[in-house]
């Protein structure tokens, strides 16, 4: 039984999205890890390789995402497994890197282990997410392997996914803040206030409601503003971003339709369906961040239906 | 001018819907109030007749919407106001009675001043909830006037509606309380955290943004989860309504979808898809109330996509 293998790609990610703090992300187009995953006869060994040096071996989330499948899958455990990970990804800069290999990962694993099932994919792979952040958290890795924006379902470790009905464009600024560790996501959660007011909480719920409302029916101007809109999450991190609310103002009063930090930073993103514009404004934020001093890099996608996908597998 | 008339017919609504509070609302069918509304010549003076003599002048909210009014279409102040109330609504148990009257009496003297402006009729109609409870909430105002699940955008005074794709059948029970005044929405009020906990909150976002989605997508088994679920309100309201927590598991128990604290309460409400399953557990709830020494009432309506409808207009 042990001599399969499968290649798959996973996307990149966007999480929170605004006021979806651990609850919404969404899966980007033009940014994929490919992994490779082999099992052969032996007894249990893991051995992960990447083209990123600092991600080879078992500090590599797949790592734990396989070592979480070999309890799960039982027979697994006549096998050594072999992961072989391709970045696509930027590491450590808010874009879903841990999540879309680790989405890759537990999704090829489960695939050789002949059950590729939904709820146990996600669990394995959010067993990576805890692995980088102390926290088993679903937005970025569900997004990564369902495509689409996600929801999580945060009772029932299940997520639904809204197929977005029309092209939303994405710009990304990423810029460079010295803080580029994979703990950054752990700090970027101890930021953040233990306890909101009541008042705040319906302010983002209202964001959230309208988020989703505008998702599903496709209304970009309204997606826009909800993104914007987080009272929850921005306070504290986008004090980690320079410039954040410079470039905030900067991006909107361009012409973006949202703006807001991507998952737990330091990337910024904004939307618009038009990616003349994305291109645009993306050119505008970095001349206005190097009159600052500060070195940033850009790059364009746009809101993916598309989640994990298989490359080869037998 | 001053010789105009307008009678509407306005809904109930169930606001909150579990993990939505102060920001989703539905208008609710077979439950109405007709406001009729008079403009004849004189000096602005106000009148409001009920008949419900608790509701009767200056203490029923049509009263405080008028007011608001006068203020709003300076030409009305050159007419005298007469405003009849036919309470259809059953009053102070959290179906939306008091929004019911304001937007049907907001909505007929726009049309009568001759602006039907939805952003202003919303704002007139959160008058008469300020009035009664302390605070202009808009999401029972907004359902009635729209119809449909509406979700509040607190931040721009604006309601966004969701068509319900299909049937959703509600069930209601109103136990006797002995508290059953206008005072007590700001009580129930009252009751509620200052502050949340972050976890608690994307709890609470996760069951709102899978609510939205199943309204919107017509799954009733989504929508039904995500209603039991309320992490904010229902902990400390439902300790004033009798035997909750009992009535709750004998509602889940016997098939209901959803089930959870009508707006401020003390009304509970469960969701089906049968009319005929709505009333039998309706039954059973209200045996289980018999037994315990709890008098209630039921009644069977429906989500409706229908809000304000004119009767008659000149």
């Amino acid at each position: 039984m042990c001599d399969r293998e499968a290649v798959v790609k996973s996307p990149g990610s966007i999480a929170n999205l605004g006021p979806g703090f651990d609850v919404l992300a969404v899966a980007l187009s033009g940014l994929h890890d490919l992994v490779h995953v082999k099992a052969s006869p032996g007894n249990g060994v893991v051995r992960v390789y990447s083209d990123v040096p600092v991600l080879a071996g078992s500090s590599n989330n797949a790592y734990a995402v396989a070592v979480k499948s070999l309890e799960k899958f039982k027979w697994l455990s006549s096998c050594d497994i072999e992961i072989y990970v391709r970045k696509g990804v930027p590491v450590s800069v808010g874009l879903g890197s841990s999540g879309a290999t680790a989405s890759g990962a537990a999704f090829a694993l489960s695939l050789i282990a002949g059950s590729v099932d939904e709820e146990t994919v996600l669990g394995l792979a959010g067993e990576g997410e805890r692995f980088v952040s102390g926290v088993a958290h679903y937005d970025n890795v569900a997004a990564s392997l369902l495509g689409g924006v996600v929801i999580v379902d945060t009772k029932y470790k299940k997520a639904y996914k809204i197929e977005v009905p029309r092209e939303i464009r994405v710009g990304v600024v990423i810029p460079e803040t010295g803080v580029r560790t994979e703990r950054k996501t752990a700090f970027a959660r101890s930021v953040l206030p233990d306890k909101i007011d009541l008042e705040t909480h319906v302010r983002q719920s209202s964001s959230l409601a309208k988020l989703v409302y505008g998702l599903i029916k496709g209304e970009l101007r309204l997606v826009g503003k909800a993104i914007s809109e987080d009272e929850v999450c921005e306070p504290s991190r986008s004090k980690l971003i320079p410039f954040y609310k410079e470039i905030k103002e900067v991006a909107l009063r361009e012409g973006a339709y949202g703006f807001n930090i991507a998952g737990a930073g330091p990337s910024v993103f904004y939307i618009h369906e038009d990616l003349d514009e994305i291109n645009r404004i993306g050119g505008v934020i970095l001349d206005f961040l190097r009159s600052k001093g500060v070195k940033a890099s850009f790059l364009a996608s746009s809101f993916s239906n598309r989640g994990v996908e298989v490359v080869a597998s037998g």
